[in-house]
């Protein structure tokens, strides 16, 4: 369209290249965009570039951390013998905000998924089994989603862990706190109804 | 949160800040960030800084270009005497988008809004009047949004451009096209109804 500045319209490309951003969205953010402030644009700017320079995956744990080892892997603080196995940092973030955890996290940065040909070798998991060798591991927690990738990855897993001497645990399944039981799918209600606990 | 990676956590923040991205929106762009390329980032952060840095308002219209004059305004096929004025630059692009439209533009960059604190000095208006006084100008259409202040500012402004003998139209008032009559409101169905056309 001859109508439209090109930088601009390159600019809303950009943002409807990001995931779950339309077309007019990503026009409505470019037009915003053009409001700010120069300082602002260059902070925005910078803020990407940045992040993508000095962010790397934590030696230990994997998760994304400016630091060679992330803080939660060097609190000591934190129970070290305690493994929880996620998918994802954002995971992690999930884990955290929430409390109550106290151990530490692995990040597998993916599932095994056959269907889109991510296999074993393309997860974090080399460095779990290298983790598990050269420190006191006493459990692993598979907190992978309740999807069949994440449930295929997590009895991958606890295979593999079998042999090394250590106790491997699932998240339990059951009807999320304050959802309505009139929502929940058959298989939830049936995993909640077999894992009832005495009150 | 001590487990977020600092720069991770500040380009959440500016993506948050953007309108219409809430923190998880902005915590999931911020991730993709880091799973895009260098080459890829670095293109994005160039689009913001050039965006920012090569659009101005066109001479003439107002409307975002790179150049002095913008796309619109230097066709010469375009029928110069009738002038659309609109609040956004996306407006522009709505209307151009529908096609059916021949004329030239006039970008006001906002409403008169005495509750938000903007004034008619605030809009582009001086413009407006020194190219109707400058150039031929034979129809004004008011294509302001049918809200309070577009009605305000579409009010003022016709006032503002009686003397100079050009005729001041409004954009139609009627029910939505593919809309359903349940739906509309009783302002636009009784508008529809005063402005019904033969068939």
């Amino acid at each position: 369209m001859a109508h439209e500045a090109i930088p601009l319209k390159k600019l809303a490309e950009q943002f409807a290249s990001l995931p779950g951003i339309g077309m007019k969205t990503a026009w409505r953010l470019a037009f915003y965009v053009l409001t700010m402030s120069k300082e602002d644009a260059t902070e925005f700017a910078n803020s990407i570039l940045e992040a993508h320079e000095k962010i790397k995956k934590c030696e230990i744990c994997q998760n994304f951390t400016e630091k060679p080892v992330c803080d939660i892997c060097s609190d000591v603080t934190r129970d070290h013998t305690t493994i929880c196995v996620v998918e994802t940092p954002k995971d992690v973030i999930a884990f955290e905000r929430a409390r109550g955890f106290h151990g530490v996290y692995h990040v597998l940065h993916g599932l095994i998924s056959p269907m889109d040909g991510i296999g074993p070798e393309q997860l974090c998991i080399k460095q779990l089994l290298q983790r598990i060798q050269d420190t006191e591991v006493h459990e692993v927690i598979m907190a992978t989603n309740p999807t069949i990738e994440g449930e295929a990855t997590a009895m991958y897993l606890s295979k593999l862990l079998k042999p090394l001497d250590v106790t491997v645990t699932r998240l339990a399944y059951g009807i999320p706190v304050g959802g309505e039981l009139e929502y929940a799918d058959d298989m939830t209600l049936s995993k909640a109804l077999e894992n009832r606990n005495e009150i």
